[in-house]
């Protein structure tokens, strides 16, 4: 599936209650979804971890909605390729 | 571009950098990015929001990489056209 079908799945199962939520409190979400997933990569539990990985980018895609931006345009604008500082496929920057 | 084909381009461009860094070290800098988004919410700057999207959709998917876990099909597994909680399209759930 690509990014944009993805986001517009996210923004039809749950954009009313998304933009009722706001940016802030949708943001504090990811956050707690991303932390979830930091305690998930501590155990041994493969499908748990995945499903923390499955919502992170979920609360992602409902905060881009929000904000109305592309995910997928943002995310190719910076990455396409090449490492955007370097320049390098792979990347070869030296810090 | 399709979840999959931006998570296989971050291998390409950054598994060697980042299966040397490790799960707990790319843990962090998502965090990282994740903090950054969230100041960069705080601001006008579209396109340097657009940016701070990138990054943690790029940190995701590096994360994905370390971990063999395909990114597309733990979205899928979870988010498919319905709520998981609720089963509901759009989400119905009461909480």
């Amino acid at each position: 599936m690509q990014i944009h079908e993805f986001q517009e799945m996210m923004k039809r199962l749950y954009f009313e209650r998304d933009s009722m939520r706001g940016t802030q409190s949708t943001f504090n979400w990811l956050v707690d979804e991303v932390t979830e997933l930091g305690e998930a990569l501590k155990g041994t539990d493969r499908e748990a971890t995945e499903k923390e990985f499955a919502d992170v980018i979920a609360w992602l895609a409902s905060l881009a909605n929000i904000m109305g931006i592309d995910l997928e345009k943002a995310a190719l604008n910076k990455y396409n390729n090449k490492c955007p500082k370097c320049q390098g496929a792979p990347c070869q920057c030296t810090f």
